[in-house]
């Protein structure tokens, strides 16, 4: 039975605001009703970053409410997150400044909602960060085109320690300095842990304060949940060390405010902090929210107000899914060949848990390598390790490891390395952390390397096989992991071997094929064969998990007296695999083709639940069922009850 | 007339190391030598890093001949430059110890001869560099294998000042501390100068003893000129720094062991370098190879030896192109468009000379952006002018900006930002730097970003009107710009106004349309039409130059009543063109699509010089003309004479 989760009006961020006179109180007040919604949003939303939104919420609550000059208005201080997984806690002070719906505390990572990530089409939000490493160079753009139009915006960036590990972080500290950047403070909010352990433990920053002081910026640090601190050092950051870009290096507890989610919590010895990310488990919601606001109360009590007055509701009832994920079928599997294969090595960037090397890195601890936040640097080094004799797996989530380290990838193709790219997290779902991580892009930005094969598998038993193949070829592999739990439709698909550029029917048919890779649109294009099967359309749905391979010989034979070919793609729609189908089609010069027509993301990702995220790119079931109906020519529907297409891989 | 230009044979580099016990003199000989060939070399070329090569000649010489432990073998010590760019001096010395063949002295940046940047083809060449600050990631992979493997080899990695700009250099740094890799030196060739002009000109590097010291490194500094500091200083890091990562500063001077190249030899208020890349003057040839003679005949003659006796060839014949560049032209249109928008600014990555930039840099200075050899604190920042309002044009060479800053490009897409991204030396020519330049990946790496559009003009009037697009479109435009000088055949074509996705028939003829875009692959096809017609086919030639948008109207136009329809790139052959205008072609649904059949490459691009590099991917105008005519109906072969194609723009 659902619980019922309580959150903080904005009225009564108003009543406090209003009712507390002292800084300090006040914006201790401030930050507790802050994180109170902050874990609502969360709670609500089934997902989020509370440790993070935490250890940042007295920084954040500081500027806002006493640093920042003018701020929301066009000529006024910026302050934004450049790690920007603490957005809901960002969101909880918006909306507690009544900068930001207040019906919006409910719509954490739903579509037309908050984003899980920073979007510009939120309100007070000038840059989509998420993506990590970018928001130094960002806010440096911004104050130069400023300086050009006459404005004296200062612009206050968040980072997370974590985040520092990034190489674009260290490209952009010389050039603020060129610039004299007085403009220009980092935040660094030190919590000492990333996604995954302890900074010490992935890649230690060492002196941070000396780094920055080296590349020639003002240092200052202080406890960043101490408002006096946080206060003096920003002063003296304006006195002493104007005209320059300065850091301010705030000490910080990951989960702070209360003690269920404080990492300060941890007992000796505990190597993973259980709330980076995902909602927390109820018994540890009501402990947390309990502490919360005993917190608030006492400090109302203090200034003579009445206690909160708290509104409540249910959450949306939401069951947690069994089903398997294809990542933690690929983290064994991948771990067990290793212990037959000493060539193998994982590389992982800070994802241990995500990309589900947790077995490896247990079974193989000397050939699990961390590398931090830091792509590039982990795809280069793979490249070092493959000239040295090793097969590397190398991995993270698609969204990063296909863009950030595209060059590195394309180098080690150039050396003809052997390398397994890992890249998990792939497609539009899950839709909740939004497009930063939404991986639509990945097959058109790798697809074109030499030598690289893009493989998605659609279920468990075709991880497996797509393991085998990644050790049998002599190519390297970009193995496209979608990480959502399985739906049944697909995780009791049989082992097919698996043949470069061949696909295999799933559900035969009429003489319509529709083919998909992957989990998500195979089981979509499942669903929706069903219903078309009510319009007289008995579809074909064929597997074809190669993304940039596609063998003639099959596509003829599979083309051949087809009416409609229809290829779906959890990816845009441009440079994938409909591309690369219809190029194979077309090239084959077949004296009457089928109609062909191919579907996919055709606009920036949407940030939402699963299944509303889908309906909004018209890839659900429904939404695949009508589009398809519309493109089978009339023919084809009348055609029905004919002898259906045979498997090709059966001849 | 050509100059007669000399070498020094493998036989005197032997009789010079025989015949000289002090070590330091053998090395200085040694060093002089490889500079006399390096000379050689490069002129011959007509291309190649004179000043790298030469501040770099003393440390790798030392390296070679006195540092390395067991080089050239399996388990011995490795040395190679992470910038890459001093390949023309590394070869020089490798021949001087017999460890290439000698012939090769005469096959810089030839096919199958020494690539313009390193790779791993050439033996002895353990890494692809050339792209920047790949180098100590890729050390550090091969040093965690080499652990694994039981092998205990040292690397020496040489690296650029300015390539520390490069943020993946500071990615690298941590975990090499983390590692505690001992087997690890960096050695900085600090010649203060980049590609553009003085490093601290650009983004000032401040103190790098300090920045390598924050990040746990042991740190040296020596003169790298001067063999007795580099022996103690690699004697110190062994000692005194053993089991650490360390980096030794080697203060050098670009175009160091003559006073014509010698950085110290510019005027006061120069700010251009003259020898970055390309061939001297042959006034500057005689001065340099005179200089280097004396040199080393001095050291001979201290050491009772005979002058050194040098071989003499003629160089290959050429003529200097005189023919326009699409890159000035751009340049010159975009200085001139600014004095009249102030929204435009223009950012540049160390590149403002072959990116057509001075004229920009001299009107508009406040508006240029010298961000230095770092692509993705550039394309963050641009994204930072766009939200504060400006218009951002973006320089780099294209195989840096489309890959490097992949993730970054795209993330400013996801704001809806409009920014052009200006991306030159694009495509396979000028063949001469290797694949590290050759951009023949850049349309699908960025093709899929929604909003983005793909636009490659062929010849001078083309990029005018490209410019005129770019400031009318709301989208934001990656401009693939070809830095080969224009042939005749399209640098006189007329100006067509552009419209997107649709092209125009640069050469009526029968049904038989060959698409293509830029002015390599339009001049090509332009001439196997002339070869095609004496086969009785009159090719008609379209210009496209769209490369991720196609007009479905506009298509429909051109390939109704077409018997073959062909596509030409000057790009990989997957994810570019072909694809695109296939996928359109076939959602046509036309009864009778023409056959299809795309050309592009289908393999790592070869270096070499231009047209024999060109011959070699079958995308020289013969190669073409042959490919063309086997694609080609037979029917419409015979359909010669008929009424053409009609241009569908002038309907």
């Amino acid at each position: 039975m659902a619980e019922i989760l309580s959150w903080v009006p904005a009225s009564e961020f108003g009543r406090v605001l209003a009712g507390i006179v002292d800084r300090r109180d006040r914006c201790a007040a401030f930050a507790t009703l802050s994180r109170i919604n902050t874990l609502y949003m969360i709670m609500r939303a089934g997902s989020g970053h509370i440790g993070s939104s935490f250890s940042a919420a007295d920084i954040v609550t500081w500027l806002l409410l006493a640093e920042l000059r003018a701020p929301f208005t066009p000529d006024g201080d910026v302050y934004f997150s450049s790690k920007g997984h603490d957005a809901p806690g960002l969101y909880a002070a918006l909306i507690g400044l009544g900068r930001l719906d207040d019906d919006l505390v409910h719509r954490l990572r739903r579509l037309d909602g908050l984003p899980g990530h920073p979007d510009v089409g939120t309100p007070h939000t000038m840059f989509n960060t998420g993506s990590l490493g970018m928001g130094i160079s960002k806010a440096k753009g911004a104050i130069l085109a400023d300086r050009l139009l006459g404005r004296a915006r200062r612009f206050f960036v968040l980072t997370g320690d974590g985040e520092l590990q990034e190489g674009q972080n260290w490209e952009a500290l010389a050039g603020a300095v060129h610039h004299g950047m007085g403009e220009l403070t980092v935040i660094v909010d030190h919590n000492k842990l990333q996604s995954d352990t302890w900074v010490r433990d992935v890649s230690d920053l060492g002196d941070i304060e000396a780094k920055f002081g080296a590349f020639g910026w003002g240092v200052l640090r202080c406890d960043g949940h101490d408002f006096d601190q946080l206060e003096s050092a920003l002063r003296e950051r304006g006195q002493r060390l104007a005209g320059k870009p300065a850091v301010l290096v705030a000490d910080t507890v990951k989960g702070a405010g209360c003690a269920t989610f404080a990492a300060t919590s941890m007992p000796d010895g505990q190597r993973q902090y259980r709330f980076h990310s995902g909602a927390p488990a109820i018994e540890d919601y009501r402990g947390a929210h309990g502490e919360l606001c005993q917190a608030a109360n006492e400090l109302l009590r203090r200034h003579g107000l009445p206690a909160l007055a708290l509104r409540s509701a249910d959450p949306p009832a939401t069951t947690p899914s069994r089903a398997p994920r294809l990542t933690e079928v690929y983290g064994r599997e991948l771990s067990q060949r290793a212990g037959g294969d000493p060539r193998i090595v994982a590389l992982d960037a800070d994802l241990l848990v995500d990309t589900g090397l947790l077995p490896f890195a247990q079974r193989h601890p000397r050939r699990l390598f961390e590398c931090g936040i830091a792509e590039q640097d982990m795809v280069s080094m793979a490249g070092g390790m493959a000239a040295a004799g090793l097969l590397p797996f190398v991995h993270s989530f698609s969204c990063f490891l296909h863009s950030r380290s595209n060059e590195h990838m394309y180098n080690n193709a150039t050396e003809r390395r052997r390398i397994v790219y890992v890249g998990s997290l792939a497609g539009l779902l899950p839709a909740t952390p939004g497009h930063s991580h939404q991986a639509v892009r990945d097959v058109s930005a790798v697809g074109g390397i030499p030598g690289l094969t893009v493989l998605e598998p659609a279920g468990p038993a075709e991880v497996v096989a797509a393991l085998d193949y990644c050790l049998a070829t002599p190519d390297s592999v970009y193995l496209r992991l979608a990480s959502t739990p399985c739906p049944p439709e697909v995780a009791g698909l049989p082992a097919v071997p698996l043949v470069a550029g061949r696909g295999h029917v799933l559900r035969p048919g009429d003489p319509v094929v529709a083919i998909g890779a992957g989990p998500v649109v195979l089981t979509q294009l499942l669903r929706a064969a069903d219903r078309l099967a009510s319009a007289g359309v008995r579809l074909t749905v064929v597997d074809l998990p190669w993304l940039n391979r596609v063998d003639p010989d099959w596509l003829c034979q599979l083309a051949t007296g087809c009416t409609a070919l229809f290829v779906v793609e959890n990816h845009y729609t441009h440079g994938g695999q409909a591309d690369l189908v219809a190029r194979a089609l077309l090239e084959l010069g077949l004296a009457a083709p089928p109609r062909f027509h191919g579907i996919g993301l055709t606009g920036i990702p949407r940030c939402g639940a699963d299944l509303e995220v889908l309906a909004a790119h018209g890839l659900d079931a429904a939404s695949l069922a009508s589009t398809l109906l519309a493109h089978v020519p009339a023919t084809a529907v009348a055609a029905t009850g004919g002898p259906g297409v045979p498997d090709p891989r059966r001849n």
